[in-house]
């Protein structure tokens, strides 16, 4: 039997590769640099957009949800064809990064987010916000993403939710 | 006569855990456990949400003040009986948190914050605006808000502001 | 020749440094405390404000330029001349800073921004968001910016974007 890596403190160097690694992810969606997108995540790694309304009813209900790296990829090649003919900006804005529980096998990271559109001709608008509830493991040396979870509070569904959150 | 404890450096240990006071101060709001909001505070604390135009002239006046803990449970019990017909969500988004001063007595703290709220059939909305200009004490091993002075931007005064800034 | 200075890791210290000049930054310029603004870059500050779309096309145009921290302060002085009669109020919502580049040189920084604007009679709006790419010098034991280039998603130009960034 596996022995459970004890729960212990983040140590002051790793709450800060935390801290770059969410402000690295925000960067990379942000400039728009969607083909490295999928690399900030596992291979088996989970990524859901839910809607609070269904995350606080523990309903399995989620907007978009992939299982896989794969999946992802999948996505971004989806998402240029899209957005070809789309021309506008994203912002993402994340709040403090959270440890909400660190092992030597995970941190658990809570977050929220702020994401705002700017489109041609237009003013910026807050297009969606929420938080993240987020694993991260560390492979080859790097933290990648195991699973994230987007708990969005919007009770509309905008159609270009399709962009990464 | 009591020494007045010296001003000196925060450690990098007490910056973190400042910082994660603020997250879990936020969450806590934003996931509407209003319950453990007034737990945050002292018994004696001093919280006040006032309109910028009078915290610059220096006048009195305050849109909300309570004087002590049990002021602020009093309050939940309202905002629970106020809210129960509306539903909306809130997202406390709060900036990077920056210690003025530092002693054994108290931490001082200035933030920025911008509370979202998002109500039914609406895109999220910029509801309130403003800065954080607190006191920290230590109390039984845990920071608590001696004073939280939440000075808002807003010339309007929305109906809502009963709600924990 | 000149040795360059040999790339490193920004130590924690530092790292609290920079996020605490931006906080201050940030400060200063909600506060309206503009003519302290010119004071935290160089004497051979380069101060950019640019579109993102010339900037992502590498064009030299910028919205707002100046070449030196004698110019910043000129512009304060016009700004003062043109706000008298325009009373609102700004907020910067900075995101977390992320150092891209430390040296014994400089420090290269990037970050997120959020401009809130509330005017009287008004519900706060979202008047500009962009990223900061920055590089910062030490002077006299203090970070100053020697650059700072602004680069905001709006494809609008507002009319009041003489306003520090």
């Amino acid at each position: 039997m596996d022995a459970v890596p004890a729960a212990r403190a983040p140590s002051l160097e790793e709450r800060f590769e935390v801290i770059d690694l969410y402000a690295r992810y925000a960067e990379t969606i942000n400039d728009g640099r969607l083909d490295e997108w999928p690399a900030f995540f596992t291979e088996d790694c989970r990524y859901r957009v839910q809607a609070r309304e269904n995350a606080e009813r523990d309903l399995p209900l989620a907007t978009i949800r992939a299982e896989s790296r794969f999946m992802l990829e999948d996505r971004v090649a989806a998402i240029r064809n899209a957005m070809l003919y789309v021309p506008h900006y994203w912002l993402h804005m994340i709040s403090a990064v959270r440890i909400t529980a660190a092992s030597d096998a995970a941190i658990e990271v809570r977050a929220n987010y702020c994401i705002i559109r700017t489109m041609q001709d237009r003013l910026s608008e807050l297009f969606q916000v929420g938080r993240y509830q987020d694993r991260l493991v560390r492979q080859g040396g790097r933290l990648l993403f195991q699973e994230k979870l987007c708990v969005y509070d919007s009770l509309l569904i905008p159609n270009s939710l399709v962009y990464p959150v």
